[in-house]
């Protein structure tokens, strides 16, 4: 079979303007077991959106975008419903900025020959599949953004700012996360942001710098950066999807502005959507419960919902548009106060 | 904490009539994951309904109509979508028929004192709770039930039609799968009867009765019969909502109409909601594909559906429920068939 | 391929007396997570034997025996370790009796053409194999020895008590579960058994019977059965591995017990081996704490373990067999108690 | 009740060496999920050890270390079993460089006030405790460390190299990781090291330095160093607990040596040890097939296990040490070719 008959089905980003979960969520409300916990989460992002004092934090884990969560993520941004993103380097690079090239995720099974498809240079993420060779131009592109800028340590929010300024100039991926972000001067954080596409451009940019000044990128800046945001809030609430490090990142800042000196709340709202167990000890399953020993999370106005993030995400999200808080919101612009 | 007080939040059931999920599942079929297979998986359910030679049934387990879900089933009898039901005992017992006599469940918190409960006699499911009190009623009124039937061995199908019919003559219930099902001959088999409120009650009308005959449940009875229903239907589909006995009994009919030398298909549809995990090799979480090598489903119109129930079914039912492909079908009656 | 070629790796049941777990579950008691959980349920089973008042009862779901753990059930039975086994059919029927005829199960593969193994006759339980043909020798057996009883209702207990004399005078199945527990008079109860190979072999027998008496299993005696056992105990320990019906019908007998107006304790001691998730409201995931709400499980000496059973079932069990607690122990042989 | 009641159970490192797993293993080969999984996996990481061309990568995540599995990972580097690992942050600093300081994890419950334990700065990992004023001297001092080094780019293996000197220095941490690794010149990759008590010390460096140069952290240059681990290296091998981002930057450093223009294999061999699911379509819980059709690793000779870590990893790794095959290996000393 040839790769253009295995790369024929694009995967279509979910738009939850185009239905409205109202009724679903609020029948949810009054059952049992994750469709009411998926109520109570819904009804806890909606509260954050209405506490004008709230800045709110957006944690991204797992292969969200490549299978059709884009959207969502760029209609929060667009109508100020979150103020910070704390991704993982596959999902803002490999799969947002990928697209914002040009390039496309496409339907594919789990049900196949692996070693056909490697041949082929298409990469699968269990039912969806990539060009690879679109993805070596996605890992190039990072490499000649780097080569333009001056040699010295840029926090990953600092990089991504600058794929948000190279879409625009080019005036592409307007359905972008990045480029929206970068438009309305939201930071997105990439603490591990070698770990994806990213790493492979940035190596080749400081392999090739040999033994000159380089690009590079400082987790600690992000660190720091994210810690401000969380000193200049009154109030922070995490929407956290999936877990991993950007679960655990977000959560931290609330410890980080002790440490320094500042007198900053726990998160006063807090959920998560993630199918990873609790039993293992791990920290993506870990309860918001537990997080509130570490004095991390605030207690009552925290929910787990134990759902695959497809399913869940879109319901969660169109409940809250379709309810208006954020109406009332406007763009807290946190690039602005982190560039000065 | 006073008894009633926790027994305050009544659980309302699902009604999918009251929003339609057709722009949902049509968005989720262009993306991937987990979301895209509740797409297929409703799109295979109407092609069952679409079907005209095809009878579906549905097996139940978990703890469904405690935590909502019960209406939705309603709904599909009422409407001609299903035309058997296998199901675990608590479903069908502990929870439909406890509801039919008046009862309710009640929204409760796996955060609790559990030793606090079981002094009151609040039994919990998870987060839910029930009046331990009602269901000794529940106990009882099977009782009393098998103690005005002839003594002789039935298959849970046919006892569950009396059950049925105790409620209708009583006029209670109205809102039963129980009743419903007896009302439109749609037959229920619980291939493990006396593991439920049922059982406790059947266990004190033979204990009552000493060494006199007794009403006793057959399970291989209700195998033959569930067998007769696969024989006399050109195709079957399976909806299954968890696993457990119900999905092991229900895939097993095309194996034994075989070995009563009735030459029947496998199973032509088959979807299954369900969070049970294939790795440990049980049968709730294997997958369709393995029960082909049985020869009990049919390739190519199955479907796993990776989602806790409470927020999938809603979703599933209302897409097929608002196609209207149902519209064309008209009740099978199996009872009819079986109990000539 | 041809196949033998499939059916050519026997699976072997693994020996507990041939390592002794001890030194590695005396370390993981020191630890964290599911280590450390495994060893307290090691130790709960521990204090079941060395309770001379306690009775023991074996739960078994999922499919054990084909994937090589028939041997350590046969052990703790040898050994007076336990006392009663409920189980799935399944496992006793398909697995045990179907070895016990002089059949085998096989090593496979996931990663198979099930179309393939349907059209060899070979049935696959997610990396094992069964030849079909050898199945269905199994469940003619079972229909032989149901032409050959008195056509009357039965406890599943005494059918299977039918099944090991069966063996027994045929002097084969050395090695079973099924014949072993004839021997030591251990009911095995199996609360849905026509769900099982069982229930082939038995609709067979009453399909051919027509109108004449049958042979029936009556499932409202299997409870009442396991219920005398309950009250003729002084206190009962539940060793649970997997969930689904044997968990529930042995956890129901306290509450049964009081229904028949004796006076029963709660189950005193109750270990799992499961990984069912309780996050779904599901019965096989539901904790032990949830079940004392219920006035099933005492508080204390109850414990969850989060493992696939053919990793923690040998360590645990290698563990109690070699400190050597069920020394002091006599078969109690209920058999006896319930045959009177 | 007081703190120092709840931190008074010391959690015990497991110690492979006093146990011999290898009946058990052998003994798992021969039966059926996850349990002959373990065992495959077990003979994969040997013939890693036994193929003289093969560097091995131990990828960690999850709160192994406090778990109790820190002294398997240290026996391992001690005895050449691995040479390179890729770690979380919370591991190799909250965990091991804290015990190293003098500071232990202790036993807990999950079934605890999380908001009592928040005042008394106790902190709550699933049912483990910490002194969060101990893990706060470990965040100063990192702080101090950095303070004392040149204000430039470090690879977290560079930092992590100069906590290994810190310990020895002051003669502390004799079991400790970081110590041992520092001493053998085994590398250690955190590629998101921001994300652990790490970052606590290190914003707190950079925030006293206010606009003075400071010590910052470079994620590229780690994926850069460790992609010249693979181009130095024949052959790799992955052994794998829990997923992540050391998973992924393990498994993406093929790809990063062809983006360099360097010809390396796949990952000849690839083990790994989760309860992630691959439903869900996240990376930890993503099929080793599915990365071979990235071109990271190579078929034939890869395991996934589904068990949770504390019970698997003790069983795998005291098979390979008794089977010996590690003794002809020497130290690879990956540092001394990374410090050039």
């Amino acid at each position: 079979m040839k790769k253009k008959h295995y790369l024929s089905k694009e995967i279509k980003h979910i738009d939850i303007k185009k239905f409205d979960s109202t009724p679903i969520i609020e029948q949810f409300e009054k059952t049992a077991f994750q469709s009411r916990n998926l109520a109570r989460a819904a009804k806890i992002f909606d509260r954050m959106l209405s506490d004008e004092n709230c800045s709110i934090i957006l944690c991204l884990a797992g292969s969200l975008f490549s299978a059709g969560l884009k959207k969502i993520v760029y209609d929060m941004i667009e109508n100020n419903m979150i103020d910070v993103i704390v991704s993982t380097g596959a999902i803002i690079v490999d799969q947002d900025f990928l697209e914002a090239l040009g390039f496309k995720h496409f339907q594919g099974t789990p049900q196949i020959d692996d070693n056909e498809l490697m041949k082929l240079m298409i990469d699968r993420i269990y039912d969806t599949y990539i060009d690879e060779k679109q993805l070596r131009i996605c890992d190039m592109t990072i490499s000649e953004i780097a080569d333009n800028l001056e040699a010295v340590p840029y926090s990953s929010r600092e990089f991504i700012k600058f794929m948000g300024k190279y879409l625009k100039e080019r005036n592409t991926g307007k359905n972008s996360v990045v480029r929206i972000a970068y438009e309305k001067n939201l930071p997105i954080f990439v603490p591990a942001f070698s770990d994806s596409s990213a790493g492979f451009g940035l190596i080749y940019h400081q392999w090739k710098r040999k033994n000159e000044a380089k690009v590079s990128i400082d987790s600690v800046k992000d660190f720091l950066e994210l810690t401000k945001v969380k000193v200049n809030s009154r109030e922070t609430g995490l929407v956290m999807i999936g877990g991993g490090v950007p679960k655990n990142f977000a959560q931290d800042v609330t410890v980080a502005a002790d440490i320094l000196g500042e007198n900053a709340h726990m998160h006063k709202y807090a959920i998560q959507i993630t199918v990873a167990d609790e039993r293992d000890g791990g920290l993506s399953g870990s309860t918001l419960k537990e997080a509130h020993s570490w004095g991390k999370v605030d207690e009552g106005s925290e929910q787990m919902v134990f759902s695959e993030a497809t399913i869940a995400l879109p319901l969660l999200v169109s409940y809250v548009y379709h309810r208006g808080s954020w109406k009332k919101r406007n763009g807290k612009e946190f690039n602005k106060m982190l560039d000065k």
